[in-house]
């Protein structure tokens, strides 16, 4: 069963899941573990001929186990203390078809897509071992993907992780010193004037290349008007976000003329009160930043912690906007 | 000229380089810009028709410019407030023969190497637009690298990195609270009993496989006794050093017959004070966690901040300690 270990110089929790090795790598189209089970054929995780959407648990999952204390504060110290990784890990298929993405679901099926995380966020925020619930999708061998059937995942973590912990306490600090917004404030710094760096805007959810952009191309996605999770967003407000997530998907695969490889990451508010000031965003961090070129990692971003950008988030924009 | 943009959630500094998507990408032998200048050949960084070790300033650099009073703590706003990069890029060629890596120098080329970043630690530590002196490491063209002779990097952060400052404020907070030195603590646990996750040791540096872990085979290594910099190292010191460096770097090679893609990242004490119970130790970072399967940052880590380690650290040491 996977374990937590806390990482007594960086202050965070590393989960040490080694029973994960022996999961399917990249199985062929008729042995799809996310595919209906076919008549006749083997039983794969969906026991149904067909279905809409699906999610179930994760059968290599890296949190579980019967449920334990949610993990406070540690001390640092010198020695492992391993606990119990418990938690949820979840996958959710956009589509029953083996073929095709986020990019080119039918919108009502986007939509729907979008219920569904809702659904599974508000389920799984009610757990007692969970403490954040974090939707996300990979997409692309690049990026590590071992199943191309059009699927996403959701884990339920029990503590909340260090990225939107970060976020969340920086804007903290800001409302309880400016009692402003810091989301707000740099959504409406991103919208004025010419809005060079926004890609995309219905006017409910916007799409822009953040002028602090760590990835090329890299694109948040979010309501204009405070929304601090998926539970508190109108039927309009779900549809435009689907489009939103939609339309940038579509651009990036257009850019290349190829799929674009990335990470899409939900951040919103916390399963633990406290946090009212959430602002639901969703962050895509792509990493091919030319045809032929991938945004690799190295020295500056992991031993040091350094992004380095390669592009002016202005041009990143402007490229996207182009094909968007 | 590279710029600075401060992430306002995130509270770091991102580092906008937009000209270096030109540099030279896998350049043939014969047109390497890290080999001596031949004879009637066209000029390389090295105007000379041989050299032992060589330091010079890279041409495309992510820090530079006119030196600029350090940026210091930073208030988060929405507004992007870019500053100039200022700092300096070095690159180190550990010998002027184009085939080879860390692994396989001559110990005494591994030594003067260790030498040559101690002076150049020094030199860099006492400019006004440096703060911070990382040396490092990427190998492999699976991590990003663009050129193949063997160098290694230095970076003259005009801060201190994220990355370094959480382990030295972390040090601080426990040397505070306890007295004690946490580095030391940690060592003092991984070295006990069957040190069952030490990888290597000649009594002087040691090499391990820390309880936490974050990537395959990641492995520390660092003198046993508390060491702030390579300022501060002995002859024997800094040869024990080179040798444990070298002795993981070859154990790498030899778990799957086949270079490892890595980043190398050496943490010690800051160019400011206030850091003097930094502890030297060089971390590094390989992404191969089978014959043919690479860590990838994905969701979990790219989104949340969450590591997933698939490997027992134990199970890796032993590994490692198989081969070295």
């Amino acid at each position: 069963m996977p374990e937590l270990e806390f990482h007594p110089f960086l202050r965070q929790w590393v989960i040490v899941a080694a029973d994960r090795q022996e999961r399917p790598f990249l199985p062929s189209a008729g042995s799809c573990p996310l595919c209906p089970t076919r008549e006749g054929g083997p039983p794969t995780e969906v026991p149904l001929a067909s279905y809409d959407l699906a999610v179930f648990e994760n059968r290599f999952p890296s949190l579980g186990g019967p449920p334990l204390a949610t993990p406070g504060a540690k001390e640092s110290t010198g020695s492992s203390q391993p606990v119990r990784a418990s938690g949820v890990c979840e996958v959710v298929c956009y589509t029953d078809r083996h073929e095709g993405c986020l990019a080119d679901l039918p919108p009502r099926q986007a939509g729907k897509l979008v219920r569904v995380w809702r659904d599974r966020y508000e389920s799984l925020a009610a757990r007692e071992d969970v403490r954040y619930v974090f939707i996300f999708e990979n997409r692309g061998v690049e990026i590590g993907v071992t199943l191309t059937h059009p699927h996403g995942q959701i884990y339920g973590y029990p503590f909340i992780p260090p990225v939107p912990l970060a976020e969340l306490e920086a804007e903290r600090a800001h409302v309880q010193s400016t009692g402003g917004s810091l989301f707000g404030e740099w959504l409406a710094f991103e919208c004025e004037g010419q809005a060079k760096r926004r890609v995309w805007t219905d006017g409910t959810t916007v799409a822009v290349v953040p002028f602090f952009a760590r990835y090329p191309f890299e694109v948040h996605v979010a309501p204009l008007e405070q929304r601090r999770s998926l539970a508190v967003l109108s039927e309009g407000e779900m549809d435009s976000l689907a489009e939103g997530l939609q339309s940038v998907a579509r651009a990036y695969d257009r850019l290349f003329d190829s799929p674009m490889p990335y990470v899409m990451s939900m951040h919103q508010e916390p399963a633990t009160p406290g946090y009212e000031h959430a602002w639901l965003h969703v962050e895509f961090t792509p990493i091919r930043r030319d045809a032929w070129k991938l945004k690799y990692l190295s020295g500056s971003e992991t031993g040091a912690g350094v992004f380095i950008a390669d592009m002016l988030p202005e041009d990143a924009a402007a490229r996207l906007r182009a094909v968007i």
